[in-house]
């Protein structure tokens, strides 16, 4: 006999199924008890009577949490949740929860365990159908990721994560034995997909982890995580990167929209907005007088504090009523060195950050693939240009003008649901304390 | 003015246009130069001559392999490789090509630089269009092989790589310096394909670098690859899983054959076949007496030898004409403790190994869910509880019936394109000996 899911148990009404699921609760009042059962799609009152001997029998010891299969008839039932219920004629326990399970799962809204307890039980965790909804989104995120840029004629690459050397600058590299030497973790792929570009794939894009050894232990940072990345060749300037990043983020939001948005919504609250292209653009100097005219107290100079951003996106907000924010024109001091200046003003650079209602969600920029400027900006920055031998080599035979930028999902799945901390957008997080389960 | 792409130039014959490339040759007459441009779409003739002066003096030092934009008019020449060629207009070097390249960006079939030297030079290698095409192959099948799960409703996830203890085994672990201790690197998504079941996933896949400190020199051994892994709950049996394998392998070789079985086979001669469902299935002892009777030497008791794999699959070929061979009911000492055992015969598993024209590319089962058993078969094995508790967690409180297995995209690749050596086949190799480009 066929499973049916509990979604389509609707469909079934008065007929025989066959269903399979978690013990979601259990009310026993003696001569009848009421499971609710819950699947990937959804959850049915199941009826246990004596009349059904197996079943009654077989369901008197049953614990919370345990894995069931039921055969029984689907039965219309006013009372019920869903209107029916399923009259159960056999039951056979599939795996049996051993006691009580260490953190309840309860509904969205009801006590929960604690963050860490939560975290060291994270599969339990994960059967809450709220949490489950998360990575149901972030699979129809990223499809759509992949489609945009497949449609565009992108070329897929996956990247090497193990490396002779930095990928990004020295500090917060993880050290791995490699036989008789030692390898480095990518912090990200930056370097492969240039080395792309000099391929002459023109196009790229990439899924994937990044490491690093960041010993931070704010809501928003975690020692391994995805990354989106995107990489272009022959373009004009920065604005075409920008360009291809709002008309991709527009994409992923109407795609979860279209088939999220009203859970998401029911769930969470978040009524998600499809973003107008194109999406607002500031230069940091323009930012920077806004900020001082809002009288926001600044620390850094060139660069933006964690409450800089949120003020700058609820400014763009009122003002344009958008929840996103392109900054332009960095400082060339707070940027990496193979970011390309700007013609006009070499202290600046042709990079830019998105915010989205106030988190930074991508740094992107056109890089600088020109091989004499490129040491000598290197060089500018201290780096010693026998470190990054090797990827300079990529810009001495061929190499056309590029750039690129990388899009944190877990950035964005924080701004989708309204969730403040990556620890619960991550499917496992790891952290400098955490590397379990 | 919009670049155009060398493949869409047919539809712009007599109109001026702007295209974006490098330089695949230059042959030199004096008054009159010849480039064959290169871009990712194709190649066509740029004719350049004294009449248009700064495109004349602009191509006077062109070394090959720059890359360079051209402004000029596209005209009907039936001399010309497609018929017609871009008469130069402007030219201007958008990246010089330092010297000579040091590996030659050769036609295939033409003299190659040793692999180790191309290895070396990797994005220069992969410049040739033939070796290109393995990466945008690539592409189309891994979103065939995302598409397959997404319609069937599974969910993605994106495990860590980062682990306190050993995933598969305790043997061929890579060891990173973690903070203050130690952690490894995953050599698989094994545990946590399992742990989404546990969290009630149900169908989960994953795309994702896996790590396997192997000392092999193999042709086909890596340190690091991409792995593709599937798992599913509330299946039958492990036929639930290879049903899907099938169905799944059947839709990529589909997808690749429509949208690139011609040039596969004009580049490479390899006439891709689309497999007939269901695949032919052998149990291990069928197969083992098969090769006996074929007189095929063997060196191990319960598992093949790449010879006894290749043997199995001319034999499938001339008896079925079937390229793909699925192995059954594998002694269990070959296969790790986690695969359920037969009920009729626990010395044999519910695993199974898929074999394409001589290859191993899947190696699944119908993993052992209950408890007590896995415990059992653990200690069975010689593997002590305490190094695998947290994975044992996972069937405590509520686990169903699952399977899974893992296609390996490399060693698709490699039958996809009959390539014989990994190397050819990843964007850019780790072995032993190599961590760089």
């Amino acid at each position: 006999m066929q499973r049916t899911l509990l979604r389509e148990l609707n469909r079934q009404l008065g007929k025989r199924v066959k269903i399979q699921g978690w013990v979601n609760t259990v009310r026993d009042q003696g001569a009848i008890k009421f499971l609710l059962l819950r699947d990937v799609t959804g959850m049915v009152q199941v009826i246990i009577t004596r009349e059904f001997s197996q079943a009654f029998s077989a369901a008197q010891d049953l614990t919370l949490e345990s894995v069931v299969e039921v055969l029984g008839r689907v039965k219309e039932e006013k009372q019920a949740p869903g209107g029916f219920e399923v009259l159960a004629e056999e039951l056979q326990v599939l795996s049996s929860a051993a006691g009580k399970v260490p953190i309840p799962v309860v509904e969205k809204g009801t006590e929960e365990a604690s963050r860490e307890k939560r975290l060291n039980w994270r599969w339990l965790d994960l059967r809450k159908p709220e949490k489950r909804l998360i990575f149901q989104v972030w699979t129809v995120m990223e499809h759509s990721f992949r489609e945009y840029f497949i449609n565009q004629g992108y070329i897929e690459i996956h990247s090497p994560k193990l490396m002779s050397a930095a990928s990004e600058s020295g500090s917060e590299l993880f050290e791995v034995d490699y036989f008789d030497r030692k390898a480095y973790l990518a912090q990200s792929p930056q370097f492969y997909k240039q080395m792309a570009m000099a391929a002459g794939f023109e196009k790229v894009f990439e899924v994937g982890p990044v490491f690093r050894a960041n010993p931070s232990f704010t809501s928003r940072h975690d020692t391994e995580f995805t990354m989106y990345d995107f990489e272009l060749s022959f373009i004009d300037s920065h604005e075409d990167v920008m360009r291809e990043a709002e008309a991709l983020i527009a994409q992923m939001l109407k795609t979860v929209k279209e088939r999220f948005g009203e859970e998401i919504k029911r769930v969470y609250g978040r009524e998600l907005i499809v973003p107008e292209i194109p999406f607002p653009r500031l230069t940091m100097r323009e930012a920077k007088r806004i900020l001082r005219g809002l009288a926001v107290p600044s620390d850094r100079e060139g660069d933006l504090s964690p409450e800089e951003e949120r003020a700058l996106s609820r400014f763009i907000q009122e003002e344009k009523g958008h929840e996103f924010l392109f900054l332009t024109d960095w400082p060339a001091e707070v940027r990496p060195f193979y970011h390309m200046r700007l013609e006009t003003d070499p202290t600046l650079t042709k990079g830019f950050d998105l915010l989205w209602n106030g988190l930074e969600i991508i740094t992107g920029s056109q890089r600088e693939h020109r091989y004499e400027t490129l040491a000598k900006q290197a060089e500018g920055e201290g780096i010693d240009l026998q470190s990054i031998d090797k990827y300079l080599e990529f810009f001495k035979y061929g190499c056309p003008p590029h750039g690129g930028c990388a899009p944190g999902p877990t950035r964005m799945l924080m701004k989708i649901f309204n969730i403040e901390n990556v620890r619960e957008v991550t499917y496992i997080y790891r952290g400098v304390k955490r590397l379990t389960p």
